[in-house]
């Protein structure tokens, strides 16, 4: 199986538990299972909350080294069915990040204006800037998963993303942007339940939409798209990572683990000072 | 005294406590109080972290009616000399909130594109949208603080100004934006410290520039013209608030509570559902 571009360190446990390679099936993966963690949901919530530390000096390093003149940033893409808790990750994982550092971008059904583009050019423009963690909440790939599920644009078109998207990908890290591709897989039956709470739950209504349970009847053929993206787009440079979803504090604590482990990987320095330090210093004390 | 345009709840404090209103006297708040809280810094950490609770519903509801076609939405301004705790406040108030819900916008001196606009044309394209907080790390009032320090300017266009920020603000809080404006009030004394402990850390380097001495070195001038500002543009609609800020746990729990509090005075409500509940439920019930 191909390695990624940057080499993960030894400990980068859920980025070798979790990604994509070669005969990867996603009907075969458990949506319970805890890959990468053998503990329960206490634990589990513990050990995320154990994590901010670690993250909030990486993520500082990032933003630091940017200021220096760095051009490095990181992209997280989410992608997940309905319910699947993608909001959860952005409230409890991305809610985890220096709020300064970070720009979550959620892609809705395109605008007027964005259909007149190409597909890939609303996700061009929302790219972070060096020194940022940029988030999708969906992304392009849903260009190759309700596009082609509903055959929204013709298969003759569709069918030639994949290669788009492998292409746009590996530009979009070759300038020093480090790919973080997340879906969140959860089973039908919890989909069921989570729909069902948003029915039962008046201040949940808000979330509900009738359309909700249209797409839940092409269930099949999700999968079947989602199979075909991570299998066709989990390149060296920008894998997939499958996350068991039906766990949500699993979940949350895989994602965390699969953003610290390529912060990891970046081996991230504070930047020198560019002046005499003890000029400044000098200069300092002899101020009121 | 004038009133905000919404009514604060009776458990207002630290809107009535920091509010500027006639009369008052930057040079006379002590930057070492605590308005509004008599604990101690350990007994501010905890009531800080005790209100994420009442922070997530509340802004969850101002999303959720949004997403019912409601228009209301909040801008919290920060602003403070260097060192005040601008970053510390986006990292843990601003951090508390849901991700999802929110936007920082940092203002750095205009760019080229930004000097051919009148001042105000990037602070409009910055507005919160429906349902969102806006945060400001610096706003349009460095067109009166910085600008009005340095005069790059002439004096007859700044002191216009003033007015112009007056009638923009009543215009933004007429559209359904509740404006929070804070200034991070730090002695000459603490900001001494702050900068010489980036200086003694080298993992702090990265945040020193040797202009903020040249800034520190107009410091009267500077708390002359936050004078004008807060004294000036304090208005009914969009009031100033200036927050004591040596102690940094007090600063976050004081901008933390004049954003609940402003939230608590919108009265929010979850949006009742749009559609036939029971026959949604009956629907998902018959499905796989």
């Amino acid at each position: 199986m191909a390695t990624t571009s940057t080499t993960p360190p030894a400990s980068a446990a859920y980025i070798k538990a979790l990604r994509v390679g070669e005969g990867f099936d996603l009907l075969a993966l458990d949506p319970r299972s805890t890959p990468g963690f053998d503990g329960d949901k206490a634990a589990g919530e513990k050990a995320l909350a154990a994590l901010g530390d670690r993250l909030a000096e990486l993520q500082e390093r990032l933003y630091a080294e940017s200021k220096a003149g760095g051009t490095r940033s990181m992209l997280l893409i989410i992608q997940g069915m309905d319910t699947s808790g993608k909001g959860g990750v952005m409230r409890h994982v991305v809610g985890a990040f220096d709020p300064q550092g970070v720009d979550i971008t959620s892609f809705k059904a395109p605008t007027a204006e964005e259909k007149k583009h190409p597909f890939l050019w609303r996700i061009r423009n929302a790219l972070p800037t060096a020194g940022q963690i940029g988030v999708f909440d969906r992304s392009h790939y849903e260009d190759v998963l309700i596009v082609r599920v509903h055959d929204l644009v013709p298969q003759s078109e569709w069918s030639g993303r994949y290669a788009q998207i492998n292409d746009f990908e590996a530009e979009v890290v070759a300038s020093g942007t480090t790919v973080v591709k997340v879906m969140l897989h959860i089973s039908s039956d919890e989909q069921k339940e989570r729909l069902s709470e948003r029915l039962e739950r008046p201040d949940k209504h808000w979330k509900f939409n009738p359309g909700d349970l249209d797409e839940r009847a092409h269930w099949a053929d999700y999968q079947e798209a989602y199979q075909a993206a991570v299998e066709r787009c989990s390149t060296d440079g920008a894998p997939w990572f499958v996350v068991p979803a039906d766990r949500k504090w699993y979940a949350r604590l895989a994602v965390m683990n699969l953003v610290l482990e390529h912060l990891e990987a970046l081996d991230l320095q504070w930047p020198t000072a560019d002046f005499d330090v003890e000029a400044e210093k000098r200069r300092l004390a002899t101020m009121p």
